[in-house]
């Protein structure tokens, strides 16, 4: 089969690999329809990971169809289906909780051991699903495969961070980064009742959104003060994974606002402004994301015409153009870029 | 002044009255500028409640303009104003917990003795407003006084039950009772994020609404069902007080549900399906509503144009016609009366 | 092996039956060494139940050790474990959100046809757990198999409905109820921090426990109130499963209070307090239990000496006796009976 | 009247000032009977606040008599009484939320303009209190003046972190800090169910506290983690108000678990490890601690003898020892210092 492969710092292929196959009662092989690249697929390429495993097979959104199920897996050979970004063995006392990403045998599709044991990613024409009774979700008739990509991961994620972010009808929320994630959760936050969403982003490109007003970085404290009489933004999400967006989450919200972390974070010692988060009793909440636990919701929102994600999709290519993909991702000449692994096209009417 | 007042059961009249005083300096003397008709009022009206005492000057929904103000109340002469349906100290320990309505001062504007002691009501040129320093609340400049009338009462309670309800984005909402504080129960489910509202009634008059789905009571839980794979709607809102309406909401909700009665009860033996609640392991949250807790986040919705509750106004009409339009609210054949106590035209731009 | 076996309303008996063999990779077999009769147990054998199958294997209540595991099964053979009294198959979207309850593949062990399908029960010398992966619980070498057995089912519930009734550090708390699950209830209730937990039985019998003081149903509300300057109880836990401890409870609470019934319920039209309810703004929340969701951390309360639910056990009898301990249990003249299946002591040192 | 002044870095004195007088409605005077010092008091005393301003009557934490009041406070003359650590005007958006932390008028006892407006402190004989109606509260006859100074402050701030950190009842809880709050915290999270409460201390002093083991910083998260089978804490609090206390605490929680941080935080740019809590999903709460709204339950642990906040007193002296006592708790030699303002004995039983 055709997959897209780590090769070093700046560099993907498409190679030819062999099929995956079950390895055990729990698998399923998708023939994948539909995969996206996502801003984490680009760490490893712009060479900030260096532990990153050459020969990865990349990508841990994709959605497509059963074509092979172990016996303990409930979806049967044919049914369209998408994965969440992560495994997990759905038994632990992790899971049992619903805390599937802190799972003793976790994984992230297509990121080396970056999160747990390594696992072939979902950039390919077919990949094997580990965990499968749960990990699979059956992708609803009225569901397009491009919707689902993003139910996989991202969306789920900007749903989860709305929910952390504890937003009541009527709020005026700040959204720190105006990237896919940070565009999602400002259209969650929306749809959560928000009666303002002002999005930040330095980026000119960014400037215009379906979802909410973007400002400077440096503007959005006065904004959302402005919007209420002084008291500042009810609540806040960080969607970039910096010190300073998370600085700028802190500065943007009133007395005791939450601010929902949902940006990758890395940082041993970030600067942060602990005093003006203690005046304000503000509430600080990091938020991975877990699509096995909101999934369901989301496809709703989905179904009822509420979020469409595939407003985001700005190219949309072959698998065989993975390297251009790649490309137009880093130089955000693309905002969102999905990869059709099949000839024919995607299926799901979507809405 | 004019005042509208109880002459006893099917009986109301326009009266006569001495224009109120200041009686401490936390009283404030408000020129009504409009006040509705709430199926509350109707309850009298009815002979259903005999102990309400003939004489009372009735209503609980006003807005209007600052005459006079003790020297504790913030608010300015000549301040536009909408008043709280209920009145409460602001310091006693219910208060403290924001329990406004369990205050040892409580009183309903208008009401006789219903609610703690009697206090005259608001459907009269002028209104003395105890606590006026909390009771009051401005009304923006962009909200008209026939909004703001709603966020004295109504649209406080349906903002409280959908917050009750524990609605989460993409969850599907029963409401049963397509009366106005259901429509408008509705209307703030879908602000919250429900990806399907249905609404119940048998009034057939009550079929069209803008708002969501209206189906007849006993459709009710097999239509949720269907929308939701047999599961059930997650979260429901009674909004009508009888037995009947609390079991069909019961009924509709699936596991662990979420019912919040929002209708008036009375009852001291109503039958309950305490079998059906406990299989379900539902939970019923009882929500008399309080504007002083609610009106900030609804403003805001009204004023970022999410909600707007004059959709439920079906005639407005000056006060000297208050018979008449009690006469129509009755017979069913008004939605919602707003009557307008002042010569020239309500203030405020509305949206 | 030897088993307790329903035969009709009002007779149990101890018979032959055949050893239980796996039937699937998900199943175990537990050696049974401490067993108990549950309140539950009786409806059948007072003749509440007329569907319930004659020659069911009773009990739901159990530990012992794995003598035989599949191999999705992550207990060893010779691993103390003890059972959660339901089974669920994890998977489902019931399961995916913590309702063990409400799974499709739900059944309460020894309990006929009550509870989702039959499943064999506990009160014998060998079970079969069906879904062993998630139903079992290795029991820690410091808890001992009759304290365990508790963990199983109504400590759990005890808990759960503490935790439903959001008790909060300082509460004073209405236990409705002072039989096993009242009396565990109210263990809970002061270890979650109430400052005062006062139970209601009509029983004289039931006078004395060591968690609370116990009072006359109709003196409860009297009681909480003055213990609370005429509040009322913050919360209360209804432990009877009748539409009067239902209706005492309501009474009992104070402005918004929260009842927590885990009673068993089974009504199709109680006659309850609407009135009351909706006048204090009370929190209804019916709660069956699960010890799935709540028995990591009933275990950690048990290990640290905070709760010793064998407080409740008046007599341990071998499994041979069972005939007796339904008559002692059905005539209050035993608290709680624990059936040992074994020759030897219980194993575990408890504390 | 005799009362204690800041006198610049180091130099506290006992000084002669006129006795305090009413300035209005909402005022009352007090007769202080017992006055401790904070730990927040040492920061101007220790040079670190340079805007304090010299001949400021200090101290946030009396107890007393009225001896007069205004005519809106609701305390007759000879009520025994405890202050808010802050006063608020309890009627604007913040306090109506009980934000009173974050009320326009807010203001803290005895601490220049540290916090809103300069307020005389309590270390003194008479004290006037504005807003005397909520920031008043009567001492219970079975409470000692000396127990009631704790609630006016510290002891209410540890009972909010304890709450901020959402305890569930067998969790175990780590505390970094074993100084007064500290220990306090441990106190409450104990009342609340903590199965094991561990703190971290690097002073070899603060060994020994009758809540919970103490051990190294270095020593917390492997002490816990052993506690937990490797998960982690559930919850921490951090009571020392330092970016390296912050960082214990978070490596300390298990996933998802919560940091409340009740120590008082200054940095603009405390080093934070983002990447931590990001990988544990962590939430982080800043509690500034709020008497007015936690003082009710609080006050009703300590009658039922579940928390002795004076277990903490390591001295007890007369006011005029103002100075020994400032360098007695400076130098560490004092655990908390309680000081009688009147000869007599302090009032109350206590327990």
């Amino acid at each position: 089969m055709k997959a897209v492969v780590y090769r070093g710092p700046g560099t993907v292929a498409v190679e030819d690999r062999p099929d995956p196959a079950l390895t055990g009662p729990r698998d399923a092989i998708v023939r994948v329809t539909a995969t996206a690249v996502c801003g984490t697929d680009l760490h490893p390429y712009r060479g900030e990971v260096p532990q990153f495993e050459e020969g990865t097979v990349l990508g841990h959104e994709f959605a497509g169809t059963v074509v092979e199920a172990g016996e303990q897996v409930p979806h049967h050979v044919g049914q369209r289906v998408f994965a969440s970004d992560i495994i997990a063995c759905g038994r632990c006392r992790a899971c049992a909780r619903g805390m599937h990403y802190h799972c003793a045998s976790v994984g992230l599709f297509g990121s080396s051991a970056l999160v747990g044991k390594p696992v072939d990613g979902g950039q390919a024409e077919y990949v094997r699903v580990p965990f499968a009774d749960i990990v699979l979700h059956p992708t609803p008739d009225d569901v397009a495969d491009e919707q689902a990509v993003f139910v996989g991961d991202i969306l789920c994620t900007a749903y989860a961070g709305v929910e952390a972010a504890r937003i009541r009808p009527g709020d005026v929320v700040a959204v720190v980064g105006a990237g896919p994630v940070g565009v999602l959760a400002a259209a969650c936050a929306r749809v959560a009742g928000a009666s303002e969403v002002v999005l930040a982003d330095p980026d000119p490109r960014r400037r215009n959104t379906p979802v909410g007003r973007v400002v400077e970085p440096h503007e959005l404290s006065d904004t959302v003060r402005e919007l209420t009489d002084g008291w500042g933004a009810h609540a806040a999400i960080e969607a970039v994974g910096s010190p300073a967006a998370l600085r700028g989450a802190v500065q943007a919200v009133g007395p005791q606002g939450t601010v929902a972390a949902i940006g990758v974070h890395h940082a041993d010692a970030a600067p942060f402004p602990t005093g003006t988060a203690f005046a304000k009793e503000a509430a600080l909440r990091f938020v991975v994301g877990n699509p096995l636990a909101v999934r369901a919701p989301v496809l709703a929102l989905i179904r009822a015409g509420l979020i469409d994600p595939t407003i985001l999709i700005s190219h949309r290519l072959p698998l065989s153009s993975a390297v251009e993909a790649y490309s137009l991702f880093e130089a955000r000449e693309a905002t969102k870029v999905v990869l059709s692994a099949t000839d024919g096209p995607s299926a799901g009417t979507g809405r």
